[in-house]
């Protein structure tokens, strides 16, 4: 898992019905400073992001199905979480 | 999954069923700004996607093969989509 | 696997009971020389690692499941250890 | 799946029966000019591919298996075909 | 699989008894003209390969536990043979 940053939404016409009812939102990959790297994913949601929203990203497939409790869904990265806090050492 | 462009095609004489009937598109991978980045797949196409098309890549096995609905499919990485449009905050 | 230092800890509100429990702490990989890279992940512990502890990192998802012993879990990397030694040839 | 170049073979006492009868073959990714990159993959083949000859490698260890037929096959990258054309956009 | 050379062992306690009775030998990855890159796999190894040895890395998760002969066990890299020569084309 990583911590990511919604940077906006995608809107695509996709040819499965797994991502029915699914926002497809676009996150930023963040480093530890937390500034965006070149790295993103076009995930699913379930944690209810919003643009802006600072998240957990799930970046693998049988884990993204599990959480999405669908066994046959090709979706590779989930939004589990939305990060509260971040404490790092000095 | 990730945006990226199709950028042309690729004809092998390829030893698995699998792909009989599918066009082997070449898709550049694009970062946020819509550039082409060095990173491609050789995709198999499920969202009649043509050269010059942006469009949501799939780059996980198990996914790829659900989205085909074939269980045994060598192919790691499926076009799922059409890119309409990508809105990134300010 | 690879050799890393836990960095911290992140707090987040997460939609899924597989991390009920767990602490989810952020892990630094390790050069050779011991130094930090850029890349880190999101870890499950299991090793009663703390800040500041070099780490064995397993970052394989169906691997992570079963040291946690938890088939049905979103989780892709997991503190498996704690460094003791590295011997690196002259 | 990406394109690239046998560039040599490699001869190694390999400990699993699965390599039995295969050569190992040294592949170097591709970028879309054709150059190789600093990536490559130990190969092995199906596609009667010989050194210098342009392959489509299929770098997923559930698809290699599926190519070779067997179930339980430590392989993880597989030449599936020699690529006859690379058409691009100008 | 990729072309590696053993650096050194790491000791380390860990908590899962795949590991019982598996040194785990530190690999870094060797480029094509044999020199070690930056990145490194923690590997265990069925080839009773030595430090300085260049030997064949199998980097999956599934296929390493196969090698292995272990269902169920939290390893994803397996040096599953030594390198007797590399043959390049000119």
């Amino acid at each position: 898992m990583y911590i990511g940053q919604v940077a906006g939404t995608v809107v695509a016409t996709v040819k499965h019905e797994a991502f029915a009812g699914h926002k497809l939102l676009l996150v930023e990959r963040l480093d530890l400073e937390g500034q965006a790297t070149a790295d993103y994913d076009i995930c699913v949601d379930v944690a209810r992001a919003g643009v802006g929203d600072r998240v957990l990203v799930l970046d693998e497939g049988n884990g993204a199905r599990q959480v999405l409790n669908q066994q046959v869904a090709p979706i590779r990265a989930v939004i589990v979480g939305i990060v509260d806090d971040v404490m790092l050492r000095d």
